[in-house]
C-alpha cells in the first residue's frame, strides 16, 4: 500500500531503496552507476524500480541526482561533471516512459535535506538549512516546511557561495567558492599542500581527520583552516535565512563531536546580532540512505509524468 | 479613509508621510532626528502622526529604523550605532502607549524592500532580493509575495555576508563583510586609499563616481572594485534564493546605467547554471521615500498594539 521508490544516483554508486509513507525504510540496495551514459543509466534506474514492484505496490518513484536539476521539467540542467553523458537528460519523461509510474526528480542535496526533515534531524522544524560537505557542497534550504526552491527553481545553492573574492580555483571554472575552501577534496589538498608532500596522503577526508587526531600539524592546520572556513560560509547563510536548524550531511559530518562543535562555536561568533543564542547546528543522522529516502518522500508529494 | 502614517527613522533626519491602502503619498515631510535619546525620539514620532491625525483618518502607523528589530515584540535589538540611546527600546509598545492607534515596527531595509514591492520597481513579483547600498548595506528578502523573516524574525541580512574570509574590518567589529566592500563608505575611503592622499576629497561616493567619470584613475579604480565586490555578494544570494528580480536601492543606485550595467553583467558571469539567463536587476524608483511607504504598508498587514 502506498509505497515509494527512491533512487539516489550518484558518479559511483545508486543507492536505492522503498518507504512508506512516513520515511519508513521497507527495503533498500546499491547499484554500481553504469558506464555507456544517458541509456545505460535509465535502464540501471528503470530495472531497479521493476525489481522493487515485485514486492511492493509502488505509488511513484523519486529519483535525486548529483548537479542541477530543473525540478519543474525534471531535466538535468547544462552538463553534469560527474556523471558522462547524463547533461540535458530528460529523466523525468524518460522513467515514466519506461516505468508508467509518476516521478519526481531533484537534486541529490535537495532529497537528502527533506527526508532529514520529514525523517531525520530536522524533524519537527519548518525551516532548515542544509549542507552536504564532500567532494562538493551540496545545499539546500526549507521555508514553511517545504523545499525552497526560487522562482526558477534554481534556488538553494550554497557550495558556490563566494567566501573570498577571486580566491582558490573552484570546480565549477570560478574562484573563491565555499566548496573550493571547505569540502573533503579542499580540506585533502590544502592538508597536503600544507605537509609538502608530493606523496598521496592522506587519501581522503577521513584520513585527514585521523591524522589530526594524532597530532599532524599539516592536518591540524588543514582542519583548522576549514573549521574557519565553514563558519564564514555557513554564517552569512544564516544571516540571510534564520533557519530554525542548520544540518550538516556528508562524509565530513561524520568527523565527529569536537569539529562539529567547533563549526557550531565560530559560526556563533560570527552571524549577525541576535542570531548567536539561536544558532543550533547539528549533524545529519540517516547517513547515506538519506538521498534514495528523501527521493521516495519527494515522488510522494510531487511525482507526475513531466513533459512528453 | 483607511489612510496609514509611515515614519523613517534615520541617525539624521525622520522621513514620513501618509499614504492610502495601495501605497500612493498623500502627505510627505521630514524632521531632523532630535539628539537627546530615546524619549526625545518617541516624543517627535508621536508628534508628528499626532500632527497627521488632524488631516487624515489614519488606521494604523509604521516605522521602519536603523538597526537590527524584533519585529514580533516590536524592539530594537542591541545597541544602535547610528542612534544614541536606542537600542532595546519597545518601541512597538511605547508609540501605541503614545498614540493608541496600531503600530508595526521593523528595520528600515525591510521597510523600502515592501514599498518597493507594492509601489516600486518590483511590483508584480512573487520573490525580490533588495539591497540598499548606502553608509552601510542593509537588505530584504521577498518570498511568495511576503518579506521572508526567518525562524526568529532576524533574517534578511545580506550587509553582513562574507565575502573576504578575514578581509578588511566591518563596521560590525567582524571582518570581510560585503558592507566593508561595497558600501558607499567602503567606496570613498578605497578611492582616498588609492589615491594615496590625506585630503577628504573625494568626500562621499557621487563625488568618486563624478572624478571616475572625468577620468581620474583611482578613482575608476575604486568604482570597478566595488562594482566586481558587490557582483560576488549578489551572485551567492542570487544561488540561494533565485529570485525574481533584484532591487538596488540606497544612494549608490542612483549612480547611474554605466554602474547598474556592469554590476549585472558582472553578477551574471558569476551565477551560478541555470541562473544567468534569468537574472534581472534593476535600480529602486522610490528613492528615500520607499522607507516610510513601506513603513505605512507594513502598518496596513501588521500592525498591533505590541507587547504591554
Amino acid at each position: 500500500m502506498s509505497d515509494y521508490a527512491g533512487l539516489d544516483l550518484g558518479g559511483t554508486a545508486i543507492k536505492h531503496g522503498v518507504v512508506d509513507r512516513t520515511g519508513a525504510v521497507l527495503a533498500q540496495g546499491a547499484t554500481a552507476t553504469p558506464p555507456g551514459g544517458r541509456d545505460a543509466i535509465l535502464q540501471t534506474l528503470a530495472g531497479i524500480v521493476q525489481e522493487y514492484c515485485r514486492a511492493f505496490t509502488l505509488e511513484a518513484v523519486g529519483l535525486g541526482t548529483a548537479g542541477a536539476v530543473d525540478f519543474e521539467s525534471g531535466t538535468i540542467l547544462g552538463h553534469s561533471p560527474n556523471i558522462a553523458g547524463w547533461g540535458n537528460t530528460p529523466v523525468r519523461a524518460e522513467l515514466h516512459r519506461r516505468l508508467r509510474l509518476p516521478v519526481a526528480v531533484d537534486n541529490d542535496a535537495n532529497c537528502m535535506a527533506l527526508a532529514e526533515l520529514h525523517a531525520g534531524a530536522g524533524q519537527g522544524c519548518r525551516s532548515l538549512f542544509f549542507l552536504t560537505l564532500g567532494t562538493g557542497i551540496g545545499s539546500a534550504v526549507v521555508n514553511d516546511g517545504k523545499l525552497w526552491r526560487g522562482a526558477h527553481s534554481l534556488g538553494g545553492e550554497w557550495g558556490h557561495a563566494t567566501i573570498v573574492h577571486d580566491g582558490r580555483p573552484c570546480a565549477c571554472g570560478q574562484r573563491g567558492h565555499l566548496e573550493a575552501y571547505a569540502s573533503a577534496t579542499a580540506l585533502v589538498a590544502r592538508a597536503r599542500e600544507l605537509a609538502g608532500r608530493d606523496d598521496p596522503e592522506p587519501a581522503d577526508a577521513r584520513g585527514v581527520f585521523a591524522a589530526a587526531e594524532s597530532g599532524d600539524r599539516a592536518a591540524r592546520q588543514a582542519v583548522a583552516e576549514t573549521v574557519a572556513y565553514l563558519a564564514s560560509g555557513i554564517a552569512s547563510a544564516v544571516n540571510l535565512l534564520d533557519p530554525e536548524r542548520v544540518i550538516l550531511g556528508g562524509g565530513m559530518a561524520d568527523a565527529g563531536d569536537e569539529f562539529l562543535n567547533a563549526v557550531e562555536t565560530q559560526t556563533r561568533a560570527r552571524v549577525h546580532v541576535g542570531l548567536a543564542e539561536h544558532l543550533k547546528i547539528v549533524p545529519a543522522v540517516l547517513g547515506n540512505r538519506a538521498g534514495f529516502i528523501g527521493a521516495a518522500l519527494l515522488a510522494r508529494t510531487d511525482a507526475g509524468a513531466g513533459p512528453t
